[in-house]
């Protein structure tokens, strides 16, 4: 399949993975994919503008269509009367919490996680409670600890970014139970729930029993690369007060490429996750020959690589982007477990991946060799 | 010029315009516009869509573009650097009060004024202060009694909308003056800019001297009907202090289509005038057939109907709704000033006007004769 965009295509595009860095840089810090748009959603695309549909977004069959997706997929048949249309899933997110909770109130993260989640917590002037992962799972004797302890809402990272955890249905199950014991709010962000690799099962916390009062923040943003075009659903909880803005604020050819992909573009995912698996794979094991630490992901296309025996000190990823020219999103910026760490985005070409990786060996043999270069 | 769709293809439309009502009904409520693409911006379109580039926004040369405009345009040459990218008009101008004032601070507005006005005051708890129009002119003497009174901002529609007035030199140099007396900082929410009709010379708020703090909220949105794809500037004033995720929440196709407009879109943009001035002098005086109130606008394309005289009340709209089937924008939700008035979007092909003037006619003759229907 002709998945992958080649550089020459890749330097057209005006979109922040291209354009943050000068062309020597190779980019693989922000969460794009260095794909071709999906057949179905480029004919939607260009059927949208046939008819010059660029006005006002309104939520259209995208309840529905992520409601029959979620059946097809994962066995979940949410309710399209209990979605909301948002911009992104950062709306979405800060919107459950909002609903969910007051200013000032306790909100529980596990970092490393996304960096917007703190910025999402300041925004909404919500108290950060950090319940760091163990050993890249859910600590969950440290959420129960912190949910006793007077948690208002729960923000969990549903599969986990940057680690590509995938929470395992005892781990949600177990989640669900400490949730309505103490009567906290979670709020799960699935954007990467389409995204596993090889046998990994998503399992949907709102699929679970007793999840009546969560909030699912889903997009096809991430599986698809339509970060962009702006519209994403806040799924289940109580959907009342939420400001009218989120709709206006949402991309009419959002809500289009979303259905398109919902509807029509599961053979395309397939096979992007199948190329994305293979780059895994390699992935992985070329890190280890190069002695850098790195589980493999079950889902998502990000690594999260720990250079911390390699004498770069607790912020890599400047250094990886002056010695290698490659551009690594920065492992402090998802808490300070991210020491010593940098996430890389291995949605690309084989070739390009293998080059991101040259990259990184000069940088990392520069930094061994300190006045060789 | 192509510049109107027809009906057949306004129906495959999803945009809020075309999809809010049944078909039976003819919606002229919203502010869309039934035009076509303007070419320049379908080439950019079609071209950011062949490189999928569907990642994430950033700036780009937006802000050159929008100056360069502007001082085509209007002899105005704002500095790019003084412009941070916005995914609305709504948000522009939500962050520049949040900039220049905090809760509980009193904010004037003058009514009849677009609706979100008020909700945007709710959202960033900031206190209403109305200074109405009079006679559709902004009153100098209520805004300096306001501004006396402790007004932090002057959230200025500039042209207004409903009423489509564009403000003198004359005017906004005595609001320019009031507020550096005063201390007020100036919002010019300029959406509407572009569309001057017929003799009317926009003037830009930020072009006149003295105005180094205010802010001007811009975009290609209204002008070239791009709403739905998510892009505008904040222009002036200080801009530091701006949430992260403005520029994640823009469009980049709103990015790419914006910066044709600019660069590229004149030729359209004066054919769409001319074809706007037309429609505005046809509705003015079949209006004034019917007996309806009309000040015939300076600018924008929506005309601010005076239904007083016609027996339906204080909330004519969903009367003209059930009888005529012509959805026509609530005259209340511009404020109580809008108690028996209704604003209709005149951007639609003249055939179509035709319908929605014939469509009016046969409410208010319904509501004329009652029992006779
Ligand atoms: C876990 C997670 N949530 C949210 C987002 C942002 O999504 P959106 O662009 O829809 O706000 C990302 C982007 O990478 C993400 O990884
Ligand atoms: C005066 C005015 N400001 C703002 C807006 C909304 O603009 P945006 O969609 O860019 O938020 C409109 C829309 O019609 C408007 O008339």
């Amino acid at each position: 399949m002709d998945l992958w965009a080649d550089l020459d295509e890749l330097r057209q595009r005006r979109s922040e993975k291209w354009r943050r860095y000068p062309a020597a840089v190779l980019p693989l810090f922000v969460a794009e994919m260095d794909t071709k748009l999906a057949p179905p959603i480029r004919a939607a695309l260009d059927a949208a503008l046939s008819v010059s549909d660029t006005g006002y977004a309104q939520p259209d069959a995208l309840p529905t269509a992520y409601a029959s997706f979620a059946g097809r997929r994962w066995g979940w048949h949410p309710d399209p009367a209990a979605m909301a249309l948002m911009p992104d899933v950062a709306r979405a997110a800060r919107t459950a919490i909002e609903l969910a909770s007051s200013p000032g109130d306790p909100v529980v993260i596990n970092p490393p996680v996304y960096p917007p989640f703190f910025e999402w917590l300041e925004m909404t002037g919500r108290r950060l409670v950090s319940v760091p992962l163990r050993s890249g799972r859910l600590d969950l004797s440290g959420l129960e600890a912190a949910f006793a302890a007077g948690a208002r809402v729960y923000l969990l990272c549903n599969p986990q970014n940057p680690t590509g955890t995938v929470h395992t249905p005892a781990e949600l199950t177990e989640v669900s139970s400490l949730a309505a014991a103490y009567g906290v709010t979670v709020v799960s962000d699935e954007i990467h729930a389409p995204l596993t690799l090889g046998e990994a099962v998503f399992t949907p916390y709102l699929s679970l029993d007793g999840t009546g009062t969560a909030y699912a923040a889903v997009s096809t943003s991430k599986a698809w690369n339509l970060a962009g075009l702006k519209a994403a659903l806040l799924v289940g909880g109580s959907l009342s007060g939420i400001p009218e803005d989120t709709v206006s604020s949402t991309g009419n050819l959002g809500v289009i490429a979303s259905i398109a992909a919902l509807d029509a573009g599961e053979a395309w995912l397939d096979d992007l996750r199948a190329e994305l698996d293979v780059n895994r794979r390699w992935l992985t094991s070329a890190l280890s020959e190069l002695g850098v630490g790195c589980r493999a992901p079950s889902a998502t296309y990000l690594a999260w690589l720990d250079l911390r025996d390699h004498g770069l000190g607790d912020d890599p990823a400047p250094v990886l982007l002056e010695r290698g020219r490659v551009a690594l999103y920065r492992g402090l910026d998802f808490g300070p477990e991210g020491a010593g760490f940098v996430r890389l985005n291995f949605a690309t070409s084989p070739a390009l991946l293998a080059e991101a990786v040259d990259r990184l060996e000069t940088a990392l043999r520069t930094g061994r060799r300190p006045g060789r270069t």
